[in-house]
Order: C-alpha cells, then structure tokens, then sequence
C-alpha cells in the first residue's frame, strides 16, 4: 500500500502554515508571450530557507516521536534538504547533525550553521555523504532523515502543490525537477486526487540521469556520476518511495543540458527578477523545449529553491 | 486634515487580498548575526510587478469614479509606480497610459508593455516624464495618478506595514526606502496607531536627497540632479502630501551613498538569495551604518522591490 496519501498532504497543511505562508503563483506576461502558453511561476524559492523542502521538514518533525526529537536527527544533503531539516529541528527544538559532502555550497552551509544545526563535512559528492550518515545513526543514536523515503517529507511539500489548484484551477500541467523525487510525488498525489487530467511532468540534469532511465527501464538505476550546477538534481540514485510513485504517476521526464540550465537562470533573473538555484531553473528549461507541446496551455513551473551561490551566480552572467 | 488615516490602510487591505497574498516577513540568522541586531526582510520584492507599490495602485484603482476608468489613466515613472498602475489598470479593464523617461530601465519598459500599457518616451529625467503628464492629462482628460500626492496609493502601501506589525508585534523599528514617500508615508501611519514607540527610520541615495534636506529645514526643497543607481528613489522634489507626513512623522532620514547600495545588493544576494534593485538595498545599507543604535532590536527592513536589469547586476557583483 502507498504510504504517501491525500490526505497526508490535507494533513501536512496545517503543521506548515503554522510556520510558514503559502508561497505566490505568478503568472509573467513576458513568459508567456515568448512561450506561447500562460506561464505561472509558482515561487517556492520565497521559503525562508530558500527552498520548498521545509514544508516537508517541518511536517516530518511535527510527527517525531519524542525519544527521538529528544536524541535528535541526521541526515545528508547537498544543501536544500538540510536547510530545511536545520529549520524545522530549530522550530522544534530538536538538535540537528548534517554530513555534507566536501566542496559543497559554502553559502548553503553556512545558512545551516545559523540556523543551529551542526555539520560535517565528508565524502566527495552526497551519496558518499549518505552513507556516512546512516552508519552514525547506528552508532550514535540519532534518527537518521532520509532524504527522500520518508512520507512526511512527500506530504509537506505536497503542500505547494495543493495551492497551485487552490490557486489556479484550470492548470493543465505542472512542471517538476526531480532530484530525490518529493516534490513531483507530492505533485502526482495531489493532481490525482483533485484532477487526474492534469499532466505532471519531471525535469532532471542530462548529467544526473538517474530517476529518467530508471522510469524509462521500469528498474531502479544508478549511474556513476551527477556533474551539474544543479546541486539540487546531483543525486546518483533512484530512491524506493519516490520511485514507487513516479514510475506511473509521471507523465514524463525530460533532460536538460547544462547550457540550458545556464540559460533558464538568466530567464528567470530577466523576466522574473529572482535569483535561484539550477534545480528551480530546470522547469523553465523543459518548458521552453515542450513550448510547441504546452501550446496555449496554462504551465506552472515550479521554482523550487533560491540557493545559488555568488560565484555560480557570476559565471552564468559572465557567459551571456 | 490628514488625508491619509489608518482606518484607509484597514479599508484598503480588502481591496489588496483580492489579488494578493501577504508577503513574507523573514528572519535573516546570518544577517542578525552580522548586524548585531535580529534582522527581518519585509520581502515586498516578491510582489507579481517586482515592487511594493502594486498595493497603493490596486487600492487607487478600485477607487475611481466610472467616468475617470471609461476614459483611461497616465502617469509618470521610473518604473515600479507605472508597473503598478499598468497591473491595477488591467485588472479592473482601465487603459493606462504610462510616461517613461529616455533610457529609462529596458526590463521594467518592457514589463509595463507586457502589463498592457501604453508607454511614451520622454525626457531626461522623471521629473520631466511628469512635466508632460500633466500636460497630457489636460490635453487628453485622461486621470493623471500622482506617484505621491494620491492618498489610496498611500493607503494602499501602508498594508505592507500592517502585515509587519501582524507578523512580529514586538517590532522595534521599520527602516523605509523613501523616493516619493507613500511606502514611509504608509509606515508611519500604521505605526502611530498601533504602537507609536516604534521607530519609523526613512533612507534616501546621498545623491538624490531632496526629502533628506527638506526634512532638515522643514521645508520643501528641490535639487538639481538625483543620480543614483537605485531608480526608485531617483527623484529631485518633495512632493506635498508626503512632506506633510514625513516632516514630523520619520524618526530619522539617513543618507546612503552608492557604493554603500551597491554593497547592500551584493549582502541581500548573498544571505537572503534575493535579487533586488537600489531602493530595496538601501535599507540594508542603512542598517549597517546605525548597527550600534538599532543592537539588540527587532528590525525590519523595507525590500521594496525586484526590478534590476542584468547590465546593472553584472556590474555590481564584477566589483566585489
């Protein structure tokens, strides 16, 4: 049986709006036209960690037993998930341990550290992290958050999607980066409860392919590498529970390259004036490959997370 | 008498939840750290046009006469006033006409294209857009909208102050952006009805500072140029519903200079992720000057707005 539900979303939304406001989804003239669809935006990179996966933080620690919020959490993380694991331990006042891999965001680990929790530093991309993290949960104690097989997390951040249809009713489709994978089966959950017509489509790096030819192949598939500006897609394997949920409930994955990554975040910075992070730029990226596709549709493209660092920020302008 | 009354901003916030969602008010861990002082962005640049000002035009639109809506509105701008009027035009059918000064900033042009205006080149500066509005108003009958002396648009914006004393009561401070002054004009209004201790603090560019000395003399005073890469508050009169306001309302004005701004855009994208324009950082350039003063207070800072263009954002992050 799916442990992901519904009902866990409706449920999920009143822990997050205890803490947080439903986020603005913006429709951009100037998208639109270029696009030839109507282009809603629907702006998770407004959270206050810079990313849509507090709300999963904040509904997982809602639910945590309290042996466990009293021996305190782990987890892994390129960045987003453990800011909103920080945050959510913070509201809470659970304490927090964050393995992130060497060399990873310094902007984002810094943000970590404010917001309380306690990090180290290990491996050379997340998955060495990972592994690190779950031999600790052995040996110290602490629950171990998993990044993506946890249904909490997939019902608080099904959460935004549940006011995209609040929101704007009519949409037709809703355009996903898949990283672990919560947000687009928050995402199927949602669209197949309210209105199963509507199109759930994935996005993730040409370099970070894992989830796309695991749901091409009908098998979990790793790959060897996740090289992408997109740190938020850098995973190089396909996780049980999301994948559970995506192999049938997507409607489709597509690829983009990194240059097209590159360029959506420029869109974003000239049409919509917000900066954000690779993984947020990937919908507008699918987007404008599928324009012929989405013909006068209405599109949300879900930018997911605001985290980008300055020198990143200043390579991708210095190429234009 | 007071034209602008608290119980118009109380008016006003029903017009505004019609089409808006209240903004976020966020806690900056790393930025509290740095000040001294618990920082919180008042996030007005997640506005759909990128500026608080939306607000003060939505509420002035829904205010006018049948006659005045039939046959169109004009007005003068930089930009956030214009994309403002040009949003509030559209959603309540009125033609807007919208005189921008040449070289004006080509995004927000052609934002306010995008919104359904009809824009007019003219001038070297607002100041002389706003000449041959008024001129056009005569000529044409179109309603000019005044960016200041409209009280709905100063009832309007106030809401933005009435969402931060909701969200943090305990706020000890508001630091403002003043270019015409409704946002300041806003603030004080609701502050001296809900808590009069609390500080409103106004921020002008050192080199447009008309409301600055005019404050300091108790008399309007113009000034020759207003040369400064925050366009919003590139302005060289004190216009007289403002004044009338600020001259006894404003705790204190503060000057900041360009490079101070400058430095504020590059910390807002750094610790908040934001991409802002000038007026919105200079509150934070503020704030770093009084960190002595404001130490150990609630804080909050106005980010009144989005709208940078790329040229303007390249150039301030190839300085760092």
């Amino acid at each position: 049986m799916n442990p992901v539900t519904f009902q866990g979303v409706l449920a999920a939304r009143r822990i997050v709006y205890q803490f947080l406001k439903p986020t603005p989804l913006i429709r951009y003239p100037e998208l639109s036209e270029i696009f030839g669809f109507q282009a809603y935006i629907k702006h998770e990179n407004h959270q206050p960690t810079g990313s849509f996966k507090v709300r999963g933080g904040l509904n997982f620690m809602s639910q945590l037993p309290a042996d466990q919020r009293k021996r305190g959490v782990i987890t892994a993380t390129r960045g987003n998930h453990g800011g909103s694991i920080a945050y959510a331990a913070k509201q809470f006042g659970v304490h927090a341990t964050i393995v992130v891999p060497h060399r990873n965001n310094p902007e984002k680990n810094s943000a970590m550290r404010a917001f309380g929790a306690e990090l180290i530093e290990h491996g050379v991309d997340f998955d060495e992290s990972r592994e690190l993290c779950e031999k600790l949960q052995t040996e110290r104690g602490f629950r171990y958050v998993h990044p993506a097989n946890e249904p909490p997390l997939v019902h608080g951040v099904g959460t935004y999607s549940l006011e995209v249809f609040e929101d704007l009713p009519a949409v037709d489709t809703i355009i996903v980066p898949i990283g672990a994978g919560s947000g687009a089966c928050g995402a199927i959950t949602v669209a197949k409860a309210i209105n199963p017509d509507v199109k759930v489509i994935g996005v993730q790096a040409a370099n970070a392919p894992s989830v796309y030819r695991s749901w091409k192949a009908g098998e979990k598939i790793e790959t060897d590498s996740a090289d992408t500006v997109a740190d938020g897609l850098a995973t190089r394997v396909t996780f049980d529970l999301p994948f559970s949920i995506l192999k049938d409930g997507i409607s489709q994955i597509v690829l983009v390259s990194e240059a097209e990554i590159r360029e959506a975040i420029r869109m974003a910075l000239r049409y919509t004036h917000n900066l954000i992070e690779g993984a947020a730029a990937a919908p507008i990226a699918a987007a404008r490959k599928l324009r012929r596709d989405l013909s006068n549709q209405d599109v949300v493209m879900i930018m997911s997370g605001a985290n980008v660092d300055i020198a990143t920020l200043r390579w991708v302008l210095g190429e234009e």
